[in-house]
C-alpha cells in the first residue's frame, strides 16, 4: 500500500485504528514514522509518545474535546481535525479567539456512505467550504471522504466503481468553491476496498486505508484481497462436541470475535467468522451464534474435544480491539506480543 | 436475588461474568464473600484474591487447562468444573492418577437450549452421568442447565414456561439415574430471564443469574425486568447531526456498544441500544447501524453536535466488557470507578 501510494505521487496517511500499536503503525511507513490517522485520542496520544509528529484525528470533532486535542497537537507538528457542522467552526473559531491556537482542518464529505460527512450536492455545504476557507481559526487543508459504502458491494469491479466516485466526488466539489476560495485544497479518500482494487491512486492526493494491514474474512469475501492475505485469526479450543447433533462448541465467543455478521449482502448464512484448522485451511463448519464466551459450530467434521481452530474474523478492527495483545506468529512460532491501545 | 433465593431455601451462587468486578460481587452477597460462578478463569483467579472461596467454572472444561484449574483450586475450599462428555471424564480421571488432585464436577444438560449439555433424553447420557457418580477421580455435584432460551420469547408467560422446565428437565433426569447411584444429587439453575420471573425458586437446589446486576435493554423488552431497572448505560455525545437527512452520528460505535442486535425476534427493527437522554427517558430515535467509533441514529428529535445522551445497551454484559472502568453514578454525581477484569 505504501510503495503503491509512492509510485502514484500521493501522500500515505494510513489509518492505525484496525491495530492501535505502535508496532504496525511503523510497519505501516517502512519501519520509521509519518503521517498517520487515528480514530481516538487514545491512539493519537500513545502513538505521539512514539515520535508521530503528523496526525489526522479523523473522527467528527466533539467541541468539548478541544482542550484535549489543543494539549495533543502541542507535542505535534500538525494535528488535522475534521469537522462537518457551522456548530464545530463556530466552537474552532471561538477556541482560537481565547487561546490562538489554531488547527488544521479538513472539511468531511459524504461521497455516499451517508454516515458523516456534507452533501456535496447542497449550497449549505458549499457555504459551509466557503466559511472554513475564510476563517482564521484554521488552516484549510481541503475535502476529506470515506467510502464506506465500498463494503456494502461483492466484486472488484464494483469497489472499483465506488472508487472512481469517491475521487471524483471530491475532485467536483472542489471545482464548486474553487471561484471564492481557490483550486489547491487537497482531496483524501480513505476505505481499505477501493485502496486495494485500484492500481494506482489518482484524482486525490492523499490516502487513509487501514483494515490492509490486517485484512478479514469480510474483505476477502468481496475481493479485497486473498484469503491467503489475511495476517489475524484467533486460536480457540474446541470445548464441547456434539456428533449426533452436527454441532460443536468452542471457546471464542462475542468477547473474543465481537458480534460483526460479516457479509452476509453475500452469503446471508456467512456466519461470525471463517473456521479453519490451525494451518488456516477451511474446514465444513460454519459459527451460527455466539454468547459472550461460547462459539456454536454447526459442523460434519470430526471435532472432538480439545480440537485446536483458527477462526479467522469478519471484521478485524473489531476482534484485534478486544484483546490485551496479539501474539506475533513468525516461522509457527510466537516471537513477541503487541499491545494495542485500548479506550478513547 | 439474593432475598428470593433465601426465602426459597436455595443456594445462591450468582454469576459474575455480566460486571467481572470484586466490587458487585461482593454486593451480590449483601457485602460479603460466598459462592459465585465465573465464565473464565481470569474472573475466578480475580476473585480468589478477594477473598471468595467457593467458585462454580461454568464453562465447559478444556483438558489442557487441567493444570492451572488445578492451581487455582488449591487456594479455595471448593472449585466445581462443569463438563458433558465421556473425553473430560477421562482427562480429569488421568490427571487424578497423576496428582492426586479430586474437583467437585457438575454434569451440563441441556434443558431445551442446545448450546453445550447433554441431551436428558439419552441413553448416552445416562450412561456418562453414572460413570461421573462412579468415578473415584471427581466429587459429583449433580445437574447443572442454562435456559439460555428464555432469551427467545417474548412475554414473562412465556419465560415462566421455560423456566418450569429448565427445573423439570434436571429433576426428571436425576430420577433416571439415581437407581444406579442415588437421589441425593444437585440441581442447579441459571438465567435471569427465568430468575427474575418466579416469584420463589422451586424444584432445584441452587441459582446463578447473573445478568440481574445491570439487566439491559433485552432484558426489558422481553419482560425480565422494568426499563427502569438497568443500572448501566453508555454516556454518549453527538458529533453529527443532518436534520435534513433525519440523522446523527454519535461517538458510541461498535467498540462501545457492541454489535448485539438486541431482541430482534420482537421488534425486527429495535436498533443497537435505546437511545436516551442524560435522565434516561427515551427519546424518538433508533441506532439503526454501528462502525467501528460511530453510531448512526435516525431521528426526528433535536440533536445538535454536542448533545450528550445515554444508550441503555442491548446486551450489558458484552458492553461492560469493552470498557475499562465503570463510572459509578450515585445520586447525579460519579463517585467511585470499578475496573472489571479483563480476558481469560
Amino acid at each position: 500500500m505504501r510503495e503503491k501510494a509512492r509510485a502514484s505521487g500521493v501522500t500515505f496517511r494510513p489509518h492505525v485504528k484496525t491495530h492501535k500499536t505502535r508496532e504496525i503503525a511503523r510497519m505501516q511507513h517502512g519501519g520509521g514514522t509519518g503521517p498517520i490517522t487515528v480514530s481516538t485520542l487514545a491512539e493519537a496520544e500513545a502513538l505521539a509518545d512514539d515520535g508521530f509528529r503528523d496526525i489526522t484525528y479523523a473522527f467528527p470533532l466533539a467541541p468539548d474535546k478541544l482542550a484535549r486535542v489543543a494539549a495533543l497537537a502541542r507535542r505535534l507538528e500538525r494535528l488535522n481535525v475534521v469537522l462537518d457542522s457551522e456548530t464545530t467552526l463556530r466552537a474552532l473559531e471561538a477556541f482560537h479567539a481565547s487561546t490562538g491556537i489554531m488547527f488544521d482542518a479538513w472539511l468531511k464529505v459524504d461521497c455516499g456512505y451517508h454516515r458523516a460527512g456534507v452533501d456535496p450536492g447542497s449550497p449549505d455545504s458549499v457555504r459551509l467550504a466557503v466559511s472554513i476557507g475564510q476563517s482564521n481559526a484554521v488552516r484549510f487543508n481541503g475535502f476529506l471522504t470515506h467510502a464506506g459504502h465500498s463494503y456494502n458491494v461483492a466484486t472488484r469491479d464494483e469497489i472499483g466503481r465506488i472508487a472512481a466516485e469517491e475521487t471524483a466526488c471530491l475532485t467536483r466539489f472542489r471545482a464548486l468553491v474553487a471561484s471564492e476560495i481557490g483550486d489547491g485544497l487537497l482531496r483524501s479518500v480513505g476505505s481499505t476496498p477501493t485502496a486495494s482494487v485500484v492500481e494506482r491512486f489518482a484524482d486525490c492526493d492523499e490516502v487513509r486505508p487501514g483494515n490492509y494491514v490486517f485484512y478479514d474474512a469480510f474483505q476477502s469475501t468481496i475481493g479485497s484481497c486473498l484469503p491467503g492475505d489475511v495476517a489475524v485469526s484467533v486460536l480457540t479450543t474446541v470445548v464441547g462436541w456434539y456428533p449426533e447433533r452436527g454441532h460443536a462448541i468452542v471457546d471464542a465467543g462475542a468477547l473474543a470475535l465481537s458480534k460483526d455478521v460479516g457479509p452476509t449482502h453475500v452469503d446471508p448464512e456467512f456466519g461470525f467468522g471463517a473456521v479453519c484448522d490451525l494451518d488456516l485451511r477451511p474446514l465444513p463448519a460454519r459459527l451460527i451464534s455466539l454468547s459472550q464466551e461460547h462459539g456454536k459450530l454447526v459442523t460434519h467434521a470430526q471435532l472432538p474435544v480439545g480440537t485446536k481452530l483458527r477462526i479467522v474474523p469478519n471484521h478485524s478492527c473489531l476482534t484485534a480491539a478486544l484483546f490485551d495483545a496479539y501474539q506475533v506468529v513468525d516461522g509457527g512460532q510466537v516471537v513477541d506480543a503487541w499491545r494495542p491501545v485500548r479506550g478513547w
